[in-house]
């Protein structure tokens, strides 16, 4: 295989007329593959659902510390549950909010209170500011972007680097008091995977933003999500941030929806003492709490943190030959041709793929011609804008390997056949 | 007895020596007692949790028509649930949206949306409003008056009557285009049991509010919750609106809280087609949907309406003895005295008694020095403030009988006690 870049224009005609004879055939295939979101595949739902919901035997098993999970009280939730996700987090169960079946939602509820009350060190509502700007390391996860577009405030983006959001711009960017928050995924990022290193996170957490009540989002939805090799170990960040006198500016979240089920698991929210004690005042009046029969199901069956990073091994054991499946193709079937870069995490749910510029879209609809639906274009970045037009988001975690195989294969081609239109000026 | 309207003052003082005997004793049993919160009690909750735990044996229990209720998607919930609270609500499938474990959440964040997004017809999102009002029948639902209250409305109370909401006050409230929803809670409401009478509700349905964005918020939290008797039938409030022309001015809320368990069930919301689609664009930002697992949980326990009114038939067993030993009791220690006037509900989950005006605080003051936890006095009023002091809302659903017929008798001692002081001007 030879790279494009070094192929004549008459090579690249040549190539163009046996590629897009592939792309036919893979079309006349009547496919109907997706690589869209990062869903768990059945064998994990199954591997999960085995276990989860055969807890409940006797009537004490609805008991947790006293508290009958199946009535109302407890806003914070199950002490067991807090003190679960605190092991995991590494922080106090003190200061973990137990939530429903989705960390989205505690996040979405975490700004809209500060639009519609503020926040504790607000100087007023936000919707009674004249403009909010929010930072958005990209490429990132679309759904945070959407959260913070859907309240009007404007997104700033900022480039990701090799070890997280790019620090000098993030520094700069916080002396606008107008900035009021980030967003982050701080270990193995959606899409790239990227882990923040730790002056990344030194920085984060000392920083001093021109707005009080700056919010640091912090994302820690991949924190045990190990692809391949040991459990990484990560900061505490709310000790890191409480260190540099900035305790009430992080909100971190992390669920059980990729370690047990998604939409059907667990959500929690850790954050200072005195930031919970404000939202309380204002949660309470929302709910009386999440469910804790939920609550009480995921202790029984996760147990600790050793049950559960046992759990997660074996997730992998499943997810491992999907990641490689995608990676090994682009590997081989790409690489040679020099027209795109893509990842190679070691947890999360994402390979990262850069096409060439100005090819992303155009990859995309090929794909969808040929079948396979993938994460649409620009969803990585603010807006759904990718200035570049190059970043592609590939989810390789719910088709099984044997569909993987075909929906890479129609990518590669469709990749192929995008670049050569591209350098071949049609 | 005698009626202490017709005892001389000597009589008086003689029965108040007696009474604050009896209360001294009472106090020295060192009771702990709570009639506080509408909580299901422990026999119901067994009751519902041998069945409802235990429906999940194959994989293919899981999949509901075609979706594997375990993953991601289906933002409006699992088809079949939406039939399900369709039939029970008598609307149609297409106009529910299933939501988590409490329907609480769903009113909180509908009027949040207003607030940050404005509703379907607002000229404006209602943080940008000057003021905004909102009306509240009262004695109502101390959690509806909070979320309200949160946001910052200026709260105007409506008296209930016989028939539900004095309709002359809110037809003359509702010209004020500042005014822009109101709290219901149209069959056995909270505390009274008031059924809205046809009327009322014509009334309700067919009114022409100012504001063009007016929420009338209906919670049919106790739609299928008898007591004693047949069902009840209630009109299908989303087809009344639309015979008016108003199909988009109501929303209507229920949950399983009374009928599986509180704070572990399923929540849904029913509104027009119009009105979901509209929220459908800003709830696709907070959440991917509500536990589908959940909901499916409760499909295949509930099964259908029929069952369901069973089921219900069931809880009635156990909370009509304890209804009637609060009933009972006032009606033959309290009746007698004129000091006080209670309902008799039919359905629901409370008692409403009306004390002596500027008694009701006292008496809930002396029952906790008792050992008796009953809800705040003045709950039941917007701000936490009746302007009466009177009400005093009694939730005999948690305890058992004969806790229940020890903490009825502290209150009739107590109830004794602060008319004689107020008579005697003590």
């Amino acid at each position: 295989m030879t790279s494009y870049r070094k192929m004549t224009r008459e090579e690249m005609q040549t190539e163009y007329a046996s590629v897009a004879r592939d792309f036919s055939s893979l079309k006349s295939r009547g496919l109907q593959l997706n690589m869209a979101r990062g869903k768990p595949g059945k064998e994990q739902l199954d591997m999960v659902s085995e276990g989860l919901f055969h807890v409940f035997a006797a009537p004490e098993d609805f008991v947790s510390g006293g508290v009958d999970c199946r009535n109302y009280g407890e806003l914070f939730g199950l002490a067991s549950a807090r003190r679960l996700f605190a092991d995991v987090l590494g922080c106090k169960p003190e200061q973990v909010f137990m939530g429903g079946n989705a960390s989205l939602q505690l996040m979405y509820d975490t700004i809209s209170k500060a639009v519609t009350h503020g926040m504790l060190h607000s100087p007023r509502p936000w919707c009674k500011e004249e403009h909010v700007k929010w930072l958005c390391p990209a490429p990132g996860y679309d759904r945070h972007f959407k959260v913070t577009e859907s309240f009007g405030f404007e997104l700033i983006t900022i480039p990701m680097t090799a070890d997280g959001p790019d620090m000098d711009k993030v520094e700069e960017a916080v002396k606008d008091p107008a900035v009021k928050g980030m967003w982050n995924v701080p270990k193995y990022s959606n899409p790239q995977g990227i882990v923040y290193s730790a002056e990344t996170i030194r920085r984060l957490a000392s920083m001093k933003p021109a707005a009080p009540d700056f919010l640091l989002m912090w994302d820690n939805a991949y924190c045990i999500h190990e692809l391949e090799g040991d459990f990484l170990p990560f900061p505490n960040i709310l000790a890191e941030c409480a260190e540099y006198g900035n305790a009430d500016m992080v909100f971190e979240y992390a669920s059980t929806s990729k370690i047990t089920l998604p939409g059907a698991g667990v959500s929690c929210m850790a954050a200072s003492e005195a930031n919970l004690e404000y939202l309380k005042k204002l949660i309470n009046v929302q709910i009386i709490s999440y469910d804790k029969v939920n609550q009480q199901r995921h202790v029984l069956y996760l147990r600790d943190r050793a049950h559960l990073l046992e759990l997660m091994r074996r997730h992998a054991a499943i997810l491992a030959p999907k990641f490689r499946t995608v990676t090994n193709a682009l590997d081989q079937e790409i690489a040679p041709l020099e027209i795109a870069s893509w990842t190679h995490p070691k947890g999360g749910y994402f390979v990262s793929l850069d096409a060439m510029p100005g090819t992303a879209k155009r990859t995309l609809a090929l794909c969808k011609e040929a079948g396979v639906t993938m994460t649409g274009a620009g969803a990585t970045f603010p807006y759904g804008v990718d200035p570049q037009d190059s970043n592609i988001r590939i989810a390789p975690s719910l088709p099984p390997v044997e569909e993987l195989r075909e929906a890479i294969a129609v990518l590669c081609v469709c990749l192929r056949m995008s670049a050569l239109e591209k350098l071949l000026g049609k």
